[in-house]
């Protein structure tokens, strides 16, 4: 009986002794079994942190939002055979892909699940942000259509404001700057806003300002993977 | 114009490699300013990760809940003149301590804020939950007052059903059991609580189950650190 081990990956170009310990990366290169999204770039994941990892005796499972109960059967029978991983496309499994579906169904047919360390930008962004880390919320993506989204960005701050809650949410590279402008016109002017982008690489960039001040501000999260916090002070 | 630092902690008895990646140990080694809540478990921490470091040749500044103005602007001063760490006493910092009045006030005043990768005990306990890591809130201690709890125990599984929702608290460790209990009591048989005690050591202890099989269990969870999620599943 398997092991379910959730292993990081990093957030773009770092090196991977920046972002993964290295008890992490042993516990890694000792699995057999993979389960991602991609099973091309896991091997080069593996590649990446060990050149000469010899690949042919490894198994690889593809698990992605078209997959069937099928194909999360066949990651559960190699789970009773052996230990499996399961790898994200970047940073923790099971936040923003299909993960989640193999650990909540390992849970019921009673297999252990063991989450290893490595980075997580959500959670880099709100401790960088300076915001309350006592009381947040990820939101995911915002509505798309407009009206919504106002509606969604003002419900956000008056539940910062009650709650003394840091509201996190995140965009589609390309749209990062149309959601900026939208921010701008939509949020009170004390309103904090705190910009996390590319997040450990040497690209990095985290600036927490008000709206205000933002104004006089162009942040460069165009195309970049940015993560957007927002947080309304005590008076 | 020094920068701020966001340095992890183990959580609990775990070997630093198991949990700090090697770049982010070197980066520790190099600093000569820390900010903690506790400055004699600093310099502990600081030892258990070489044996050899000159502790008499570093600055330690204390910051904690009696913190004054006053000592933050001794930590900005320390900050204009040389790179600073923040350390939590288990974790990342910033989450549940003082950490993050500094991180604020550096964004402030326009110092860079770096936040390095380490252990949340929070993130590592929802992706093993195999709950929805795409919506999730963090909401720290339930209130005590048990009509108070009952009622946001209810309020939040009444959200997670709503907007499918993670809801994720804490508990103080010796009232850990009374909770659990008080979950039993209150949530509807069907609603999954994930239960992650001690992560990351060797007695962890992750399980999800619906609160109809949780009243079969006893978790062992008495006086240990513990993080609670609960979930409603879609029909």
């Amino acid at each position: 009986m398997g092991t379910l081990y959730l292993i990081p990956n990093t957030l773009g170009d770092t090196p991977i002794a920046a972002v993964i310990p290295s008890e992490v990366v042993s516990k890694i290169l000792a699995l057999k079994v993979f389960a991602s999204e991609n099973p091309k770039n896991t091997r080069r994941f593996l590649r990446q942190i060990d050149r000469t990892h010899p690949l042919n005796d490894l198994q690889f499972l593809e698990l992605n939002e078209h997959s069937t109960d099928a194909d999360l059967d066949a990651c559960l029978n190699a789970l009773a055979q052996s230990d499996v991983g399961i790898i994200s496309e970047a940073g923790c499994p099971g936040i923003a892909d299909p993960g989640a579906q193999l650990v909540a169904l390992a849970h019921r047919h009673g297999y252990p699940v063991v989450p290893l360390v490595g980075p997580s930008s959500i959670l880099l962004a709100l401790i960088a942000s300076g915001f309350n880390g006592q009381n947040f919320s990820f939101n995911g993506y915002l509505p798309v259509k407009p009206a919504e989204r106002v509606r969604a960005l003002r419900n956000y701050e008056k539940q910062s404001a009650i709650e003394c809650r840091t509201q996190i949410f995140i965009e589609t590279p390309y749209r990062n700057l149309k959601l900026f402008e939208q921010m701008l016109q939509t949020l009170r002017p004390d309103t904090l806003l705190s910009i996390a982008c590319d997040i450990t690489t040497p690209e990095e960039y985290i600036r927490t300002y008000p709206i205000r001040e933002w104004k006089r501000q162009s942040p460069p999260i165009d195309r970049r993977p940015a993560i957007f916090s927002i947080y309304v002070p005590h008076r």
